[in-house]
């Protein structure tokens, strides 16, 4: 491995446990029952853990939308046409897109990065031209990518998120766009998780059930034919995933190094995540799981990892959209542990003491 | 009952299922595999069908807070004294509580509004009075109120929506808050969903597993001594409720007579909606349970009405913080639904045709 990317791979530290008592201590003053405020509390102490600082506020809250190619969707795994992750980039940059409609509404900064489309899009405005290659080879008959092109990919992905993170954007959501990418990264799930494919792959935009029985062979195959290279995170990722995938796995490293919590979108975002954790699992401590995808295998995977994502709203999208509806979750946490008063300020009986 | 609310009951008619129809359409011309926005394309559809307009948006989102005090916290069912009702009014009008919060943050207006607290509070500002009675009676020893008093608080409700609708808001949420209200609703749950009240008893803001025992037996008793009473929605009401779920029910018959969808809070707030779908079960055409809530009761009641919350984030708090949260995702529904582009529009490929 690059010795850079080992670097700051290294540099991950936990969260403060210190931070997070204090929290802790700082919500059950607050005026309402201790923990009447659930999921949202959780949230409050694991955002000021992460960020070190008991008094860390939300600011510039910001989703990077990574997109790329796929080769094995030569093997008819998709409902879609490969071009239809071009034509996205285009309908992301005129604002048509789910993912645009939900940040405009938040209010979240939304940046959508190419490191792998299988054409040129240079012509494209308001996206950011990271390509690496113009998309992956196809798994099931080899390595998606070089080992240099999964480490370039993931450095685009650290220097966007560190681009944002200097702009002042403490909190960062994933997205992805690409089509075929349900394939590697079920590909990932399997070998990261030790599942087999039959029990986590799903139908994706929609195929049929008669697709998904070929798209389970095929990831089979995949996993099959990639055997040797399967011996450590970066050669899993190189030979199995897929270009928007280590960019995004490159965004969460990043972040985490930076200690600015990050969302995880779903099931795409998912995969590049737990690949995240396998480089180092202090990972574990910047990452919010925003969703429970409606892909199917997403479920037996989150309870395989013990994660309660926060949202199970049966989204099935990517880009981003599960991120985005869960950063107001996280805000609403931060901002009720902030903003709230205490039983003394208030001058309310307190029965928790 | 009185003439002029049997009118306003009568006059709640369902929700246009031709909108609905052509919401369905809509929403599989966007963007995005059909159905991969998953709940959000059910709010959307709930939300336009309500309104019988296919264009209808969300302006001015508005939460309801009714207040009220029990008499039945003379039989210790409470971890919190009575004071803190009228405490927390102040802390609502000083802006300190949760809901003060969550609705600054999200843009969401909030008015709090006294039907029956146990003490005179019209010194507290920014406090809507429309005091019913100082509380209600024991339930554990006869009925909380009086039939003239539980239409008086329904029609408070209904007054109060109407305004806010009148001033444009066409999207409301329900809170509330009653030191001792998750009896009087379990009392109401139990018999309108023919539920043993050891099956959905929970412990409120916090009691003990004896104090827990020790409510179940109230509720009981209270049911038992009531039973003669209880013949109808709103004889029940009187005999079990309070009054401010007598205003929450108001409030959701003043939303869905003047066709506006109206967000369910909680534990509390579901007891008023439950009772408003005995006096017309069209009522639920207009109605979006918020969240699912810890109090233990929550989980088995929905799922005997068959109903998914859209959320599940453990709160058990009230006020209207789940109707503030889940607000958002009903907006992403509709803003998704009206601001996205189509496959046509942005040039894409559709595979679903």
């Amino acid at each position: 491995m690059n010795t850079k990317l080992e670097n700051i791979i290294g540099s991950i530290t936990p969260a403060n446990v210190n931070v997070a008592n204090i929290a802790q201590k700082k919500l059950d003053l607050l005026t309402k029952p201790q923990g009447s405020l659930g999921v949202l509390e959780e949230c409050a102490i694991k955002y000021v853990a992460a960020r070190q600082d008991i008094f860390a506020e939300i600011a510039k809250p910001t989703i990077l939308t990574f997109a790329g190619d796929h080769g094995v969707v030569e093997e008819n795994v998709s409902a879609c046409p490969q071009e239809v992750t071009l034509q996205m980039l285009s309908n992301f940059s005129n604002g048509g897109a789910a993912i645009n409609v939900l940040t405009r509404q938040f209010g979240i900064d939304l940046k959508v990065i190419d490191v792998g489309v299988a054409s040129e899009c240079k012509h494209i405005s308001k996206i950011t031209h990271k390509k690496v290659a113009l998309g992956t080879a196809n798994i099931a008959k080899g390595p998606a990518m070089t080992i240099e092109e999964a480490e370039s990919a993931i450095f685009a992905g650290i220097d966007e998120v560190e681009k944002v993170i200097a702009d002042g954007a403490t909190l960062i959501g994933t997205g992805d766009m690409g089509i075929g990418n349900t394939t590697p990264s079920t590909a990932l799930y399997s070998v990261f998780t030790k599942s087999l494919p039959v029990e986590i792959t799903g139908c994706g935009t929609g195929i049929s059930e008669e697709t998904l029985k070929h798209k389970v062979s095929v990831i089979e195959k995949a996993i099959k034919i990639n055997n040797e290279k399967l011996t450590d995170p970066l050669n899993t990722l190189a030979a199995l995933g897929g270009l928007e995938i280590a960019g995004i796995c490159g965004a969460i490293l990043g972040a985490a190094k930076n200690k600015i919590p990050i969302v995880i979108d779903g099931f795409i975002s998912g995969a590049a995540a737990i690949t995240a954790f396998q480089f180092n699992e202090n990972v574990k401590d910047y990452c919010f799981f925003s969703h429970l995808s409606a892909e199917s295998g997403h479920i037996n995977i989150m309870k395989k990892l013990n994660i309660t994502p926060l949202l199970d709203l049966k989204l099935r999208l990517g880009e981003g959209t599960g991120a985005a509806l869960a950063m107001n979750i996280i805000q609403a946490g931060v901002k009720t542990m902030n903003e709230m008063a205490t039983f003394s300020e208030a001058g309310i009986d307190n029965h928790n003491e």
